[in-house]
């Protein structure tokens, strides 16, 4: 029998509005690094996932792992439980939910391979502004910052920190599959459900300065100005040229500030974030390096004074080649159009990718829109993707057979 | 026997600091409108002109007006005696304590006119945002919103709010004298002690928002973004263009916001002031419109709403022609270079030259700087003034003879 994937998806869908309602703050979806409605997530996944003959527990870390016993390695199913504040209800627990569904569809099948579904207990970095540290723990890449971070809230949440050491996942390891919603707009743009990841871009993050010098809007004329917001105003104009001209660059000014920031007075200092992400590293890095030449340039001209600080400059992770190939082919099998695509951002498969084979398939976000309440998706979307998931797991299946 | 100008000017300077201790906020100088250290100022600036014979008092709106007798109509020489937050020591009640040392330079000298000085008691605007409330309670410009405003602090300074009609100037009147620091670098880069006004700019205030879709910095690629810091970014590289290419405008972005403000989210929001000025109305008015439809082009190609606002249109205020060639003339006579100037920033001479022939000396403000702890003025600059204050008392004697 077939399963009704269109019904599945429905209640996938009902149980993601569920857990939504697992909040800190009443009216809207925010869930931090083991705050206590995640004590409700838990429990809610607990209680799906302990008829399918799953055994659950919640690791050191506060990671719900759920394993499906079968022969020979196993797959990872997995995405996020926590949010950001004023979330949606579908970035991360729609792929933890989806696996749910997934070993539910399965009833009493053996399979070749166990299944184990992790919901990672923190991906967002909204508790500690450090991100990932559920992932992390599981591939033991935790340094001893983020350990000393969790260890009051693991504490507060029942659980034992000098149990982490065993929370790290278990060899063998079929692979890492990892379903989320794309968080923009090209899935809808070209009208497709679905969309297979095959990098998640690398980021370079920096804060650029330029110091001018204050003075009276009123008395002082244009040759004695030093204003370092017109020098800003040219080089965010230079920011987005550089986007324009560089296939598949994104490059963003999402913060500016200028002091002392009144009316009649010319600005002393302008300060803007840069956000510069492309799949390809050797791209982005000259991207970033032209706009900081180009910052130079226009503070040298200005005679400006220019800090810049590069706070993040994170490397591009490719997906498994071989495991991408096999979810294109699932998507295919499914009867669904293939597009390959690389994530703009980051997710729980970044992390996991530098030890295990991971794939990553994305659905479609109407509108573009997440991190926001009217974050949403459609459920023939979400069935699309259940279906290649079951694809998935049967050409995995004759893979291991 | 001629007076001693640079010494006069150091005594100026020193009475200048010496006010600038009666302040509100110890270690700063901040003296807002009828404010405590107000008192002070009065009580000292009372001390040094009985003496010369004046009659002293506090009008109602807490104006201190002293008046030297004479035969004929009336000199005002005046300008005002509260500061901005954190102020320096010389905006405002430097040509209050010039006066009182011209005045002191008379000595028993009969005069064809009387002499009135004013410290004005508020310009700066800072207590309720309403600028310019002792100029206008004298000249009977105060509208009924400004005299509800200054009620309550009229009554606990220990004035009568219901004299506020008697405050007003008495004719006949020979003119108004403002001498103020310049508040700008001109005179500084041009080498010159002095400058006299010869109008004071009109001003456009305005506030501009483009509204575009918050969205992912790393998924959302350029042609589906409507990012509207960079249309502000273009939209403020336009008014330095404008600027730039209009002799003598000033044109100003000095506040910018974008929201919401976060490095890896497109901005929904970016919000700037914009503030005009030109001593021509219509230019100034004109740079205003193109600059607005500036705006409305960059909206439209970019698919961003556009709102834009007008926060105040004040037109240019010429100085008294007849007037101003007396103080030019007088500037000479004291064997000073002549430089006519327009004045960027508004005066209490502006409100007074809509009733009164007025005139205005600027003197040098070093670094430009004003509104500032580091605000300052040089003693020969201040002697320059004061002995050209003194030559257009003598030609104003000679032409009432």
């Amino acid at each position: 029998m077939t399963p009704d994937w269109n019904r599945a998806a429905r209640g996938i869908v009902e149980r993601c509005r569920q857990l939504a309602s697992y909040t800190e703050e009443p009216g809207w979806t925010t869930r931090t690094y083991l705050s206590k409605p995640m004590h409700d997530v838990h429990r809610a996944l607990t209680d799906w996932l302990t008829p399918c003959g799953c055994e659950v527990h919640i690791d050191a870390a506060g990671n719900l792992r759920a394993v499906r016993a079968g022969d020979g390695p196993t797959l990872i199913i997995g995405s996020h439980l926590d949010t950001v504040i004023h979330a949606g209800a579908f970035d991360g627990i729609l792929g933890v939910v989806m696996g749910v569904a997934l070993i539910e569809s399965l009833d009493a099948r053996k399979l070749p391979f166990a299944i184990e579904l992790i919901g990672f207990s923190e991906e967002e970095g909204v508790r500690f502004g450090v991100p990932f540290l559920g992932s992390r723990a599981v591939t033991g890449d935790l340094d001893d910052r983020a350990i000393a971070l969790m260890a009051g809230p693991i504490r507060e949440f029942g659980l034992n920190g000098a149990e982490l050491p065993l929370a790290r996942l278990k060899p063998p390891l079929a692979g890492y599959l990892e379903f989320h919603i794309e968080q923009g707009p090209v899935l809808e743009q070209l009208g497709l459900p679905l969309g297979i990841v095959d990098a998640i871009a690398g980021q370079s993050r920096m804060e650029v300065r330029f110091e001018g010098a204050a003075a009276h809007a009123g008395t002082t004329p244009p040759r004695l100005r030093k204003d370092p917001l017109t020098g800003a105003a040219e080089w965010i104009v230079e920011v987005e040229r550089e986007m324009r001209h560089t296939s598949s660059l994104v490059a963003t000014v999402g913060r500016i500030n200028a002091q002392p920031g009144a009316p009649n007075v010319i600005p002393a200092v302008a300060t803007m974030s840069l956000d510069v992400r492309h799949p390809s590293d050797s791209i982005r890095r000259g991207a970033a390096r032209r706009l900081a030449e180009a910052a130079e340039r226009i503070a040298g001209g200005r005679c400006l004074r220019l800090h810049m600080e590069t706070r993040s400059d994170l490397p591009a992770t490719p997906m498994d080649p071989g495991l991408t190939d096999l979810l294109e082919e699932a998507v295919r099998a499914a009867g669904f159009p293939v597009h390959r695509m690389a994530s703009g951002a980051g997710h729980d498969a970044m992390i996991l990718a530098k030890h295990v084979p991971a794939a990553m398939l994305f659905i479609q976000s109407p509108g573009g829109l997440s991190h926001c309440p009217e974050e949403s998706v459609r459920e023939e979307d979400v069935a699309a993707g259940l279906s290649s998931g079951a694809e998935f797991l049967r050409l995995l299946e004759r893979h291991y057979v």
